[in-house]
């Protein structure tokens, strides 16, 4: 079993990405919001690329069943029904309803990764259970962090880098590690008393506090408190 | 000023090199060899693509005056007259000559980065040199790691990140890191006491074992054993 990084967001190889699980990362928030969601109660997520996407797709449903969720410039979309944060998304809002779901980052990565054996959200909220599923499945995988408008995230990469050391403490065999996957695990190592001051390090995180939602730091970087990983699969992300 | 890294080699954006002084660094082992050849009294190294190219270039040279150097596959190529190991390039064989060098990463890298406003090569041979003098130009850095064919290197990134920590030490003003500087600064401090541990995990530091090369690893491990700083500049690469 080898586990592999991508450090920047681009369309990977197609014959490397046909052999691989591949975990999408983007804590800061897209996939924070969407293990949130799907936690309290949403049926699925639908990652779209575009605005104009959005409001074409959400039309598509029966009224009142779907909700346009999202940002731009890390704030919520005029005339969407929820911002990019994962606090918002409470059973109250969304249970038993379906999200359409654009952000800067996070759902384009989906739409790169969409070809890999099976595509799984992760975030600090669900990581136990990520790597559990990893290591139950045994098979090559490649983490996928979601990146910073098309460079390195930091806080992304601590992420993978915790699911690298969680996967490598319950696998028994011996687990092949990449430079860049070896790389993760030391950042990882490097903030795990203080996941929280990644965060803050982060080019996103300090643009976050910018605007006033710092508190979405401190959210976001709360581990294991649900047992839910989601898939992608057929365009929407639904829990297994 | 800032410092960004970028992690895997591939031509940058043009508008971002134009304002942006480059440090190349493929410490296992092109930018090695090129700091060891001219610090033994080389006259200049051209990097070139292939090894049809580096054939063609010497022959543009009176005879005896230039050399062939470089590998593929980590050995030496047939014809030419040098390999890829910094300790081949001493004074009794490089002294008043010009050199051909075509590697796998490291003369690539060049060709990525020509329009850069300055392209140093780096190395932890005469890493104090380089930070002396990007803090004396004091402009905006990219450091650019080679990789590891098209890959992150684990050893490269060290190498940028003891980069970051020397100017940070001796910049008097506040130095801007991106999310990718940041890593690479915490990369280096995890290896600080002992570099050689870094290249021990790193891929192509394994290949090289293999190979029976491993005492590169500790040869270029070496940290500022010399003070020439290096400039590609118009296809060849010469000390200032």
């Amino acid at each position: 079993m080898q586990i592999d990084i991508q450090f920047v967001p681009s369309p990977p190889n197609p014959k490397l990405l046909s052999n691989r699980v591949v975990i999408v990362i983007d804590v800061l928030r897209a996939t924070s919001v969407m293990v949130h969601a799907l936690s309290e109660g949403a049926i699925e997520i639908i990652p779209v690329a575009t605005v104009g996407e959005a409001f074409q797709r959400v039309k598509t449903f029966p009224s009142g069943t779907a909700l346009l969720g999202g940002e731009r410039g890390s704030r919520k979309i005029e005339g969407f029904d929820l911002g990019n944060s994962p606090k918002e998304y409470v059973a109250d809002r969304v249970r038993g309803k379906r999200l359409i779901l654009t952000t800067t980052n996070g759902t384009k990565a989906f739409h790169f990764v969409s070809s890999g054996e099976e595509v799984m959200v992760g975030s600090f909220f669900n990581i136990e259970a990520v790597a559990q599923r990893c290591v139950e499945i045994g098979r090559d995988l490649l983490l996928f962090p979601s990146g910073d408008e098309g460079n390195f995230s930091l806080e992304d990469t601590v992420c993978g880098g915790m699911l690298v050391d969680l996967i490598i403490k319950r696998k028994k065999k011996p687990i092949a590690l990449t430079d860049a996957s070896h790389a993760a695990h030391i950042l990882y190592q490097r903030f795990e008393d203080n996941l929280s001051e990644a965060f803050h390090l982060s080019h996103h995180g300090r643009e976050l506090i910018d605007l006033g939602l710092g508190d979405d730091l401190i959210f976001c970087a709360q581990t294991d408190i649900t047992n839910i990983v989601p898939i992608f699969k057929e365009g929407a992300i639904r829990s297994i």
